[in-house]
């Protein structure tokens, strides 16, 4: 791996960039991105130089699309003319079937294989891009098939994850869709639901009685709709799905707040509630 | 103030004795409890004595039940032969109309003022007993009516609630019991439904996706049945109507998972939650 070309260069781009240079990459890294967020990356140090898509991804071995879903798929629509012949194409979209199909239907030149590294924090932009943001996180990496791992430039991609830390997890799409629906989308919605609601019905409350127990469940709420937007739009059936179950669950506490069934929901959540702490569900 | 009586020698009751030693009082600190509570408060320091319930409150200027609700309840109905008279009785009980009604209905030789400090944490028991548990957080007092609060007895239990370092709400059992519905009992009944629907629609997955935002979102599900079985058993009406509001608007989420009305919750959420964070609703 020689040349990379990191396609989105915010808060991911821009720290993978670091975390690359940070474990001994010495090639050129080139940047494509609004001609502010390149500014603040390479004011960061995480990109050598700011250059058009067809010029980044004419010389790079690796193409790493860190964009918003929506512009990920928009990318892909378009990339393929301007690869080198054998470069790996790879990802950073937070949902995974949807781009791995529009990959599959346009990208021949090359290979694509999606990923998602499972890792950020509340601030966006490069400007708070670290070289350690991957340290420790899960990267799921979501080919169709296994031998796509094997390939001389997957083989080389997945030595790079391993030098910056990261804990690769191998699972198809779909299966990675299911679990995010259910680990990341519902915790999200929930939140976002939950503050919601609260701020409607505690409008004429002079609002002095919270505890820290409502600021942790509704720190998701603080989460950017930009984002969301292409997530929920990108793995909305699984989404409902989660959420129908969780409304159903719902409306079984409301009906039994004073039978023992209450206790068993006490029970069953506490015992998720300790593998999320653990290392069983990180 | 020269006796008090602390009737329940858990977490709460626990902290409150060693806050008082801590702050400088200096009478007999009088522990009321099962003789394995007792044992844990003598070895913390919280209390000198551990004494039958007539003894301990046969002899204190401040009585302070520190139970759980429904056990508050019981005492209530049977202290009142046992009160020195002029005696000010409070509690910690996190629901307070059904205890402030038993409490007007059954303590005459004393006074009742309801009371609620909003502190605790994940142990329970006078082992984790903290004498600054209360500093800087609030605690509510839920007279019947504002004169209450200027009688000798409370004017001086207002005193010591400020030495240990409490910041006090002055609000009636109406308002409490409504805000804590909204800011305590929802986010808490949210979690545990949360968890308990990832656990049962992840059941077959191999549970590896799971970043920090489901911990966030479960934390408050590792909470013990043991306390919540009475607060919500006495808040119940409140509560169906604050988990109804938030039925209906997770409702509302799932049939806009594509629409512009998405931004809207999550602006609506993400200005509540910012809220949290700052002092308005803490």
């Amino acid at each position: 791996m020689e040349s990379v070309a990191i396609v989105g260069t915010g808060l991911i781009g821009a720290s993978f960039g670091l975390a690359l240079r940070a474990a001994g990459f010495e090639g050129p890294i080139l940047g494509v991105s609004s001609e502010r967020a390149l500014a603040e990356a390479l004011a960061a140090g995480a990109i050598d130089r700011g250059v058009p898509l067809a010029e980044a991804v004419g010389q790079a071995d690796l193409v790493f699309l860190s964009q918003t879903i929506g512009r990920i798929l928009d990318t892909l629509r378009h990339l393929d003319p301007l690869l080198r012949p054998g470069a790996l194409v790879t990802d950073a979209g937070s949902t995974k079937c949807e781009i791995v199909e529009v990959a599959r239907q346009n990208i021949s030149r090359g290979q694509f294989l999606g990923g998602h590294p499972m890792a950020g924090k509340e601030t966006r932009g490069a400007a708070g891009a670290e070289a350690g943001l991957f340290r420790g996180r899960t990267w799921a990496l979501t080919p169709d098939d296994r031998s796509e791992m094997e390939t001389p430039a997957a083989r080389e991609f997945r030595r790079w994850l391993e030098r910056i830390g990261a804990r690769i997890v191998t699972v198809d799409c779909e299966m990675h869709d299911r679990m995010v629906a259910l680990y990341s989308h519902l915790p999200q919605l929930a939140s976002t639901a939950l503050a919601s609601t609260v701020s409607e019905l505690g409008a004429d409350l002079p609002g002095l009685l919270a505890g820290p127990g409502l600021a942790d469940m509704t720190r998701l709420a603080l989460s950017s709709y930009d984002l969301w937007r292409d997530i929920v739009a990108t793995n909305s059936e699984l989404i409902e799905r989660a959420l129908a179950a969780y409304i159903q669950k719902l409306e079984h506490v409301r009906e039994n707040l004073r039978t023992r069934q209450l206790q068993l929901e006490f029970a069953r959540g506490a015992e998720l509630a300790g593998k999320a702490r653990g290392s069983g569900l990180r």
